[in-house]
């Protein structure tokens, strides 16, 4: 299973062979069956995940029905980091929506890891501010776009989310009933028809 | 105006004396002019800026109208990491909607600072880490919500902004228009008024 991560690992290639080699080494890799749930609402945020292979669902469940967050799949990490860091109940809840294969991280094995190769530090920490430029923009685009803007989007940057997630949580993810987004395709549709 | 900048660094007991004294010689606060731009739309994010005093906004024109998607005041770290770090066009803008007193970040100062005080690292990584945290608690609860509970969570965590920037702008950070904002606003005050 460590295979999935080496591929991923040869995309930083500021990583010498034995560097990488222990870190293979070190790193926890687990596999999970469909429906496995990763961290419950109310929990406080013990490990991270870092996503090899499947897909991990984020959602919320207000007024008892499930509103999806964010759909995590191959190369993606899974962070809760208010919870994580300062130790205070998720609002999320994650479920492996698909088998999948994770890499577990945990802050202990990070700080041994870095401790062992301390060019990590640096490698995580560009890696935590990407991922904090992602997060931000998403946040803006959410903010200023119509649901048909999201869609379109979602099409275009993640098409595979399309046959992995069933409509009505993509539905979800983009802040619409899954009749609007019936209606949004069809729209679509229909105007590519024309031109 | 570096009394503002050792107030906040008061907030990191970790410091000793000499390491704050240290970061107050080497830091470059400035003081802005109301409606002062610091980035624009396209433009490659240079600097990044801690509010000391005042307020900053971002905002997203779309369709010829701004959209707003942020209020940075006091304490709040203004940062676009997707374009800073990759170096990409900047996709909003931020302007000084109050005169205001920045701390100016740049990479080379941020590097300068850490070879003088390692520890530094350390904190602007948890820093990050909480700011990465609030941003995701943001996305997950913007998506999930309703205009009128976005409302309400804004009078309760940030009930100065109401009285320190215009309705319209309130309205287009709530992602509704200011009649729905005006609406929502007599509804809350006649359902007070019945209990």
């Amino acid at each position: 299973m460590k295979e999935e991560l080496k591929k991923m690992l040869l995309g930083f290639p500021m990583l010498t062979e034995e560097e990488m080699q222990l870190i293979l080494d070190s790193s926890d890799v687990r596999a999970y069956k469909k429906g496995s749930m990763l961290l419950r609402e109310g929990e406080v945020a013990k490990n991270c995940y870092s996503v090899l292979k499947g897909m991990v669902r984020e959602y919320v469940v207000v007024d008892g029905e499930e509103k999806t967050t964010n759909f995590y799949t191959e190369g993606q990490p899974v962070n809760a980091f208010t919870s994580a860091t300062s130790q205070t109940s998720s609002k999320v809840n994650w479920v492996c929506s698909e088998r999948c294969v994770l890499a577990v991280g945990t802050e202990s094995l990070e700080e041994e890891m870095c401790r062992l190769i301390p060019k990590l530090e640096g490698i995580i920490r560009k890696e935590v501010e990407r991922y904090t430029g992602e997060t931000q923009d998403e946040l803006a685009f959410f903010m200023t776009s119509t649901p048909e803007q999201r869609y379109l989007r979602l099409i275009e940057k993640r098409p595979d989310l399309y046959h992995r997630a069933p409509q009505h949580q993509i539905a979800s993810y983009l802040g619409i009933t899954p009749e609007s987004l019936s209606r949004i395709r069809k729209r679509i549709f229909s105007k590519k028809a024309v031109n």
